[in-house]
């Protein structure tokens, strides 16, 4: 058991988690006997694309949400957002009657963007290709500024980080609750490696923080698609590394760079990093779609790609944790990559 | 409690679940907030696309092969199937140490005709389009005699029809393990309405037997696509009824009629009957992977689509059962069907 010291503490997690028991979905854990046989490991995949608005998000935006006072709640919320902290967030102040303004690149998928008004929200766009358009950041605390609102980042924000870390926290209750006995080589960790996507690093802190806390010899890798690997450069040069509009199809790991908040938690919790190409990515949603059945966002497979990709090859028998973060796909954009070559 | 006369009872679903314990997975049931707010209703989806080999026939073959006896399994088995049950015999004669013979359309989708191979099997192809080619009756009889082998039907058969009927018993179970306390109407069944898939029978049949033994007041419905309605003509006009390869994407209801042994079962327990359009299915293949983010093929979103079409409309506040039969599609008809219009 460590507590870990500084911004988001092993606690913080758990008390996100009492405060999201009956809101949040506690998502499946699955296994493939086909992946485990092709892989020669015990994978667990913690199924985060049913969580409720598709993705882990909605555990972090809510968590914030619902540490805001009374006058803050009743001012409203602005979040900026590739799409589905966007729709979390929208959902979560439906549920705690916090008005929610969300700022949106106006090329997020049309599924992202019709579901954040779905949930009630306002909606402001920007152009991310036009380097005359305000920034993200600066349309959000614009807004901020102009209408009293407080602003709930995607990732760089404490609370958010504990909320999304109830998902890794979780996946060790489930495996605890599930026992098999003892294993063959006399390690009795419930798991040996956890794999997560990396963006801004809300979701690899988080979850470090929370299984790494339960269980400190697991391994937590965080992966990014080739293209956007600043989070992976930053993690090996101890130096913050950015990207500039990543080509790759992983459109929730396109965030610039880590934050100030989870960069120096990357850097002490978090015990490697790996990218993996897009080629991967679309091989990754195919055999989600065709064996495990599971509709999963580009972003959502990172994790499940880097073991069938090798870039991380974690040794017989282990038992590796997969975070399947989100499954907000555009079914339009998914019949375009799934097409047969 | 109803123990049902005839061919297939109670016991016979009881005594399969045993035999299938530990080997057919425990199939998740889900539900989606989205869903009930539209139906006004309470539904519980059983994911039989999660099944082994990816549909429920798996229950079916595997208690048909586990029952015969040690000489019978020595020579093998043979099946003649439009693709699951294929897959199902597959794997199961591969667990039981069986060898197995399918006899497949030819164009069958590509995604079955490749697992039936990968699971050990040997198949036989003929065309169902070409009138002087034999009929897959024919063929697997002709093959029966010639080998040795047993025959094991799709599903006019009393142990097939007993192992599809414990998808239906297993719903039952995981709600009552489930129970949120008594309802607001005084009425106390766990279930009011349970739709199944409707081909040749088998798992409405055997569904309609695990259910009703357990709760005689709920309404088993079978659901066909409109263009092969035979069921649903048979059943109202107690009469067998034929169709002949039905121009319908749910490849798993193209059977002709009901079968000697399910048509009686069909009459005595089953309650409702209705059909919905390919169009509707399309609609619900949609709906289930941009909201449940499942992977469902045709035939198994039948149940589904009858609802959010509109052809069976339980009362507001009932507690509906769906069995999600089968998640083999192909990709790439998949995304011929979900391209915008």
């Amino acid at each position: 058991m460590v507590e870990w010291a500084g911004p988001v503490g092993h606690r913080d997690v758990v008390a996100a988690a009492q405060r999201l028991r009956g809101v949040a979905l506690r998502t499946p854990v699955m296994t493939s006997r086909t992946l485990d046989e092709r892989l020669g490991c015990k994978v667990f995949l913690k199924c985060e694309n049913l969580q409720r608005a598709g993705a882990f998000k909605f555990r972090g935006a809510y968590n914030a949400l619902a540490l805001l006072d009374q006058r803050a709640r009743a001012r409203g919320a602005v979040a900026y957002s590739s799409g589905n902290h966007a729709q979390a967030l929208a959902l979560a102040g439906s549920l705690l009657h916090v008005p929610v303004t969300i700022v949106m690149p106006v090329d997020s998928p049309a599924v992202k963007l019709a579901a954040t008004r779905g949930y009630g929200a306002e909606v402001v766009t920007y152009d991310r290709f036009d380097p005359d358009s305000e920034t993200r950041e600066a349309i959000g605390h614009r807004l901020a500024l102009e209408r009293g609102l407080t602003l709930i980042p995607p990732f760089d924000h404490r609370d958010v980080i504990a909320g999304q870390g109830t998902a890794g926290l979780e996946l060790v209750e489930q495996l605890a609750g599930a026992s098999e006995g003892e294993r063959e080589d006399g390690n009795n960790d419930l798991l040996d490696y956890v794999l997560t996507p990396c963006g801004g690093g809300g979701l690899l802190s988080g979850t470090a923080t929370a299984v790494k806390g339960l269980i400190p010899r697991c391994r937590v890798v965080g992966i990014e698609p080739d293209a956007g690997d600043d989070a992976t450069r930053s993690f090996h040069t101890r130096t913050l590394q950015y990207v500039d509009n990543p080509d790759t199809i992983a459109d929730g790991a396109r965030t610039p760079s880590l934050g100030e908040i989870t960069f120096p938690l990357v850097l002490e919790r978090v015990d490697e990093m790996a990218t993996v190409s897009d080629d991967a990515l679309v091989e990754t949603l195919r055999f989600a779609m065709e064996r495990l059945k599971l509709v999963v966002e580009p972003t959502g497979v990172l994790g499940l790609a880097a073991l069938l990709q090798g870039a991380v090859q974690p040794p017989a028998g282990a038992r590796v944790g997969v975070i399947i973060s989100g499954g907000n796909a555009d079914l339009a954009q998914l019949s375009e990559w799934l097409r047969p070559s």
